[in-house]
């Protein structure tokens, strides 16, 4: 593997058609096509592995990254999404992660980038990719989607939540729902995933049949969760100004899990 | 939620219900009937949640956790495995993270064990769970199963890697599939997850098809890599002392996988 050959990383740099991500606050640089913004190798700290045959490096930006710019991603080009979500990820994470967790001590980044090695205790620390369950409830034909504090008006979505230390996919969609809706639910299916680099998780989304549509809602992580019908649901998605709410951006895996509740 | 809620946590372990985990050689202790042992609170520094309506609790493990040690899992109650993975990659985590990665201070144990909080930089550090993607590829009725150096002898299993920053679960099957056995793949589907403290990921299970059986093995990563007929696969799964290759334990997400593809 290249990342572990620092000498094969010291050749691939210097080469013709190497390129180097450019960054602007804190976040990666768009040309106006929505494609990401390539320049000269400079400071080629992050190896993002090969275009076709030719180098791609990043260095780390100097700004932290915006905690919401969601925004950039409305303008990205969708082939370039991955290299966009790893970049920025592997950003986030060298930018918290100076020093040594065991030990305290300083760090350096090594391996191109994907991980830290602590000299004083010999410590190895490799990026973290945190999974996050994002998932629909259905019941009697109608899907349950909810309004997080920080949304802009109207906008509803899937509920959402960390997977968290000893449990299966599916425990995590149940725990969510009953903690934020008050609903059991059954039959949890694996619909799609996409990485979000805010700062650094594994969006994986599901489907499941709630047993009741009677919610109790957690209004400290909710401002609102309601049921809405297959009509209304299509009336968002499709734009239309009479719908009762704004649905996520296109670029959110809950628009493709809308999508796909749709279609089946 | 009751982590948040420090004066509610203490009044919890002073219940005449409350229990504490026991540890034995930086694992959590098992009864002789394979279920978790559980005894006075004595140092109830991780709040492992309510079982029914009683606390339960656990103090940190004084010595690390041996780093292969699945051989506990044939002997724990299946009921009992979402607390152990739970407990363990606590400990696990709270073990290594005794620093600030951001500033390199000591950190402080706060939310019932379920973060440390820097009190320095005022940074706050949660636990983490690494997705992994485990996995079987099909060609022409037979599966591909790979030796990893540490498995026992005539063992094979299901192919794995970590997901990385930027990666669909699909991408980072694909890509594994590719870097270790040198095939491509297509319509990889989700098939089961599994919490796996060693020392804290996520084992997200799938399948997907081979386009060739040609394989290009990376014996860096695998001992060996080979296609088994589902004749094959049947035998080592039921038992047999002629079949082939031993399959993995009862206990591991691959065993499921490899049930799963019979029954299909």
């Amino acid at each position: 593997m290249l990342r572990a050959q620092p000498d094969r990383l010291a050749e691939l740099a210097v080469r013709a058609d190497a390129r180097e991500l450019q960054w602007a606050d804190g976040l990666p640089l768009l040309e106006a096509d929505g494609r990401l913004a390539w320049g000269p190798v400079r400071n080629p700290l992050l190896f993002l592995g090969l275009d076709g045959d030719a180098p791609r490096f990043s260095a780390l930006p100097p700004s932290p990254p915006p905690t919401v710019a969601f925004g950039l991603l409305a303008q990205l080009e969708t082939e370039d999404a991955p290299k966009f979500a790893c970049a920025l990820s592997l950003a986030n994470w060298h930018g918290r992660h100076g020093h040594c967790s065991v030990c305290g001590q300083p760090t350096e980044l090594v391996r191109g980038g994907w991980s830290r090695r602590c000299p004083a205790c010999g410590g190895e620390h490799f990026p973290r990719s945190d999974p996050v369950v994002i998932m629909l409830a259905e019941h009697d034909g109608r899907l349950l989607l909810g309004r997080q504090p920080h949304y802009p008006p109207a906008r509803f979505s899937a509920l959402a939540g960390f997977v968290e230390p000893g449990e299966t996919i599916e425990a995590a969609v149940a725990r969510e729902f009953k903690e934020e809706a008050g609903i059991d639910v059954a039959d949890v299916r694996y619909i799609a995933s996409q990485p979000w680099p805010f700062p650094s998780s594994l969006m994986i989304g599901c489907r499941a049949e709630a047993l009741s549509d009677r919610l109790t809602i957690d209004f400290t992580e909710l401002d609102d969760a309601r049921w809405f019908t297959r009509g209304e649901v299509a009336a968002a998605v499709s734009g239309d100004p009479g719908a009762p709410f704004l649905p996520p951006p296109r670029y959110a895996i809950a628009r493709t899990l809308l999508e796909h509740w749709l279609a089946a």
